[in-house]
């Protein structure tokens, strides 16, 4: 039979003073963030004393009546243990006066880095310095005043705390657990640094892919306007100029997202030659392709979104007739145009073929794609196996890579072959962004040929060129290797 | 070193006897609910009685075989603390014949309030006072038989709790973090009211902004209705009623979208405004203006809406031709018009360039808009830190409501100063539209002036006008005071 | 007041010898699981012996520096109490040789069936057999090295366990949910054959309405094929198939969504009339009945792709014109045909209204059914209060079915009636399609007569024909048993 213990039966028999509700906690301190927490420790049934300054400068009802307000010695006098430290770090050295007082208390830091990289030692670590008789937890500066007020619907919002004391630690621990967050151990009080950098971080996984994604817009938009506006111009005085607005970034948007699918799915090919090639998997990639594969999601997500900008690009097209005034012009220069050339047999039927495969090869693709990004999702993601992960992520996402390829060829077929195409001896755009996927899909069906798909799972079951039976791996390894290899990626 | 305390080593050297998995719950009552919490219970190790007043009249296979049928006394006997009430509250009194077992027991009272604010003493309180030898606690009525069934992929479901015993609080909670739940203490048994009513609520929180889109729809369409339809019909006969069921929502929903965008960003720059002039930031806001910031979310969230409803609705115009019968005739009565009119030159450039440009800024506007309504899931909002929260809803959202009215200029900008346009003294309604997001602009130019975001940010800072050094503040607050007033807004 | 034990004040006046930071755990195996729980353990301030059987074959830097490597037994040695098997069932046996030091270690078997239905005893059930005077746990099978390393960042992901030792599982649990995992006990050894084979499945709730939407576009396209392209050409050599790639798709999708969203609101209608009808609800339904109402959310977001993929195809329709050079084409052609045909009134007022109608009921009942679609992401789900989630997942579903009925009627009311479409004597596809739907939304209103619906009230608070006041049900059972019947269903 099972125990409650394994899902927390965490009540001693002789329940901790603190844990029968006595707790008292002082927050030095009376902005936002003071406030917050405040708010939320009363109501998870903590009594807060809050210490001031000049108390009678708090404007009244700032503070829950719960709160009971103080001089900053005397809340601290009043704490059992915790005190929150809400001010900014370059008036800790205010607090010296009250040393005494702060001695064998635990004095919880949330403050944040004033600029990245500041090289120096963290403020929590300077707070240690200071206080050398009070324990120093870092600690709640990832979360917003505004987390503390509304609390986390789902009750999984991570704290990450750090102190050289693990009892401290501990002690914000419950704290933190208590208000409904899940806190997180990081280790000891030289993690500050990080800790406290970390609210300053903007976006770091997305640069490289999001400048990545930009590079690749810009080169194709550079390339279409060459090609297909300025070259024209000097030569036949063509102006298409109006071009610029819709019409080229719609042809360059493809020419990205084909690219950037290439890009999820090239590192992953890349670690299985690299494997063959070195005979065993037990050697580390190189930091490059490590870091590619940790940055897949990224470009697949950006590479779908280029293509939704196609998608509805396109549809737009036709819109363009409802322009304030150019629908019936255009049109009418078409009927006009056909009338002069007088056409008699108009009906192709492959080019019928032609358009309506396109267009659904194109649909299916994004729905694919559609799919892929869903399960990007955190939670989504969460309620996946491993090998359902594989399925979706691997399966479907060179599905749709085949899809999108099958979209451009069908669409640029007989553009691609024909010489008036090569005027100024530069191929269509598309010619040039299928070409990256297409390597890829070729690399893989390689990999997928009895011969090489044998001897990747031998080595990646933990078998050396060597030949001597190494070290066994149980069999989940090699998959979830694979799933590994795959994971983030769309 | 770092204590495996701190995620919770919840094992006392002598686990108390429930710990040992011989802990037994009684539930009284064999509907639904007490079959999922009877089934949930035996799957995580729990022994489960089920008391009925008539245990013959239950269906063989209706619960699990682990669980024992017995008598109500019986099975309340048999529990060692908890027993669940899975009754009718107007039941209750029917329990006092076993009043003498009941004693010194937890009973759970899991029943749901019948009408909002029925105002008397609730459920919970009602049964304390019918039993006062037994200790009450309210909980689980927030949770569906579903969920109980089901349980929680991701083991994040908060139970609410209250009752006046902490004891008998803290052992149900920890039956509910063995469930898989997380359990949230709500305070003392008065709570009771606000949980019984909670599963009653039917989105508070978008009342108010359903209700102020629904009314600007309202009025747009309305506005539309005179000005296009009834006045020319009036006027000169003509007839273009059958606009009622796709062009006309398809002029109002942007206007919806305009004036909702303005209205999310508008309450942040009153604050801000209001601080400037207040010269402090320890007075509260207005409440109405509390109420306001807390709605932003759901206010964007019917904006992208609505935007992305109009983006359907213009994709679908040319479609229209593809009506069941009407493609060649408008097309061609166009043709003809045209032939009769015998147009000589009707490329008209710059036309060209608006159509393209306004397209353009509608479709980026739209992706911006879809970011920001992916960052307000709960889940991916979560991950990110509170600066890159600020970037994505602050300055992603800017950007948005700037391509939006650059949309909208560029698309109607002769119009609105044609005279024809004003032949009923009515301005096209996008003109009203277009100036409540232009106002917001100005206004939050004008605090991005240095003269005014310096004092802003010293304000925020926790600076006075007074000219005293305030009681300093965690320079994180006033980052995060920031995000607060971005927080939840599109 | 509450006690801060609720929420998990953990802290024995003494914590054990392990949970003052002195855990030592020792992994048997060096692969990717080995190194990814290696790495994580570490982080989380466990120390760590990794065990191999050729220690000077492990690359260098493969293993954090914090980690020891050592051999076999000497890990075990060093163990306090777990030990993780990361190796391959099949080389179990081969640990007998340290039989002696594993006595008395809780073995930690991580790892997965080779192949569903292996029927015989499970890997973990072979280990215990192996080792009798040693503890097995089954666990973290279902967490890939990928997820350890990375760590959750909601911190709910799920650990399944299972054993027969309670005290070993508790261990186990303990170190789960210091790596932030959320461990779920899953029962004794025996349970070990269901969690191993759990990787393996893949989306097994999915197969059935996967299969079912797939049978249905293929009888909705095969029917297409035969009535519109086949029968046609072989009667009158009409040749329409290249309508086979985009315009037939997007005839058979539509249909599917129609049946589709009828099966997921039939289940529910079923259960309602087998209650009135047995006049009872302490009755199991049959199994088909219960698998088909788990179905519902599935069949419901199948149903919703292929409403979005129509839409996005008709979307399509007029980028058909911009085809390579169909464009002018079409469009010449029917300019031509309309001046031979020299139409003179060509505008129909009907014809605009309906192609106005029917547009405008697809649009919105796309709208509405992505709005299910998004309250079916888990997170969502979560925080909706059981009658928000009734009121969505009924109502707005039922006005979703109402608006695509609407729609496909409106679109070809004259068509369904008109002799000419019954040349082959088969009525067009949507005929067939919105039969289901009508039915379904006929049914649902005759439950919603005051008859029939007072009755199911009765019968759902508990009541039987009987007459006999039955067993009492908490009010909040009927509504939970309603929302039970509505959950998961678009």
């Amino acid at each position: 039979m099972s125990s409650p213990l394994l899902l927390g039966a965490e009540v001693p028999d002789d329940p901790p003073a603190m844990a029968r509700g006595q707790q008292t906690v002082a927050i030095l301190g009376s902005g936002d963030f003071s406030r917050s927490l405040a708010v939320r420790l009363v109501a998870c049934g903590v009594s807060v004393v809050v210490g001031s300054r000049c108390v009678k400068r708090i404007a009244p009802g700032l503070f829950p009546d719960a709160v009971e307000l103080s001089s900053q010695e005397g809340a601290v006098v009043k704490a059992q243990r915790l005190v929150v430290l809400a001010l900014f770090p370059e008036h800790y050295p205010s607090l010296l006066g009250i040393r005494a007082a702060l001695a064998g208390k635990v004095l919880v830091d949330v403050s944040n880095a004033m600029e990245l990289g500041s090289g120096v030692s963290s403020n929590a670590e300077q707070l240690a310095e200071l206080f050398p008789e009070s324990v120093v937890v870092k600690g709640f500066n990832v979360i917003s005043a505004w987390t503390l007020q509304t609390g986390t619907q789902d009750g999984s919002r991570q704290v990450l705390l750090c102190s050289d004391s693990v009892e401290g630690k501990s002690e914000v621990a419950q704290l933190a657990r208590l208000m409904g967050f899940h806190p997180v151990d990081s280790g000891d009080l030289r993690q500050s640094r990080v800790l406290e950098t970390m609210p300053l971080r903007l976006f770091p996984s997305w640069r490289g892919p999001l400048l990545a994604t930009f590079l690749l817009f810009l080169f194709f938009y550079a390339y279409g306007f060459l090609r297909d506006l300025l070259l024209p111009y000097l030569a036949h005085g063509r102006d298409g100029f109006h071009r610029l607005a819709l019409a080229l970034p719609n042809e360059s948007l493809p020419n990205v997202a084909l690219v950037a699918l290439a890009l999820v799915y090239l590192p992953g090919l890349l670690a299985a030659w690299l494997q063959l090639w070195r005979g065993t998997k037990y050697q580390r990639f190189p930091r490059w392709l490590d870091g590619w594969l940790l940055r897949r999601k990224q470009l697949g997500l950006l590479g779908f979104l280029c293509a939704a900008l196609h998608a509805v690009y396109s549809l737009c097209l036709p819109l363009f007739l409802y322009g304030p005034n150019n629908w019936s012009i255009s049109l009418y220069a078409v009927c006009i145009s056909q009338v002069k050339a007088g056409v008699e047999e108009p009906w192709d039927e492959s080019g019928v073929w032609r358009s309506d495969l396109y267009l659904s090869c194109g649909v299916l693709a994004l729905g694919i794609l559609s799919l892929l990004a869903i399960t990007s999702l955190p939670t989504v993601g969460n309620v996946l196996t491993w090998r359902e992960f594989t399925f979706v992520q691997s399966g479907l996402g060179y599905t749709a890579l085949t899809l999108s390829v099958t979209h451009t060829l069908v669409f640029g077929w007989d553009f691609a072959f024909s010489p008036q195409a090569y005027e100024f001896y530069m191929p269509p755009s598309y010619v040039l962004a299928v070409a990256a996927p297409c390597a890829v899909l070729v690399c893989r069906c390689i990999l997928l040929l009895p011969c090489t798909s044998t001897r990747l799972a031998r080595i990646r079951r933990g078998w050396e060129r060597l030949g001597k039976v190494s070290i066994p791996l149980a069999l989940t390894v090699s998959f979830k290797q694979d799933k590994t290899s795959l994971d983030a990626g769309l």
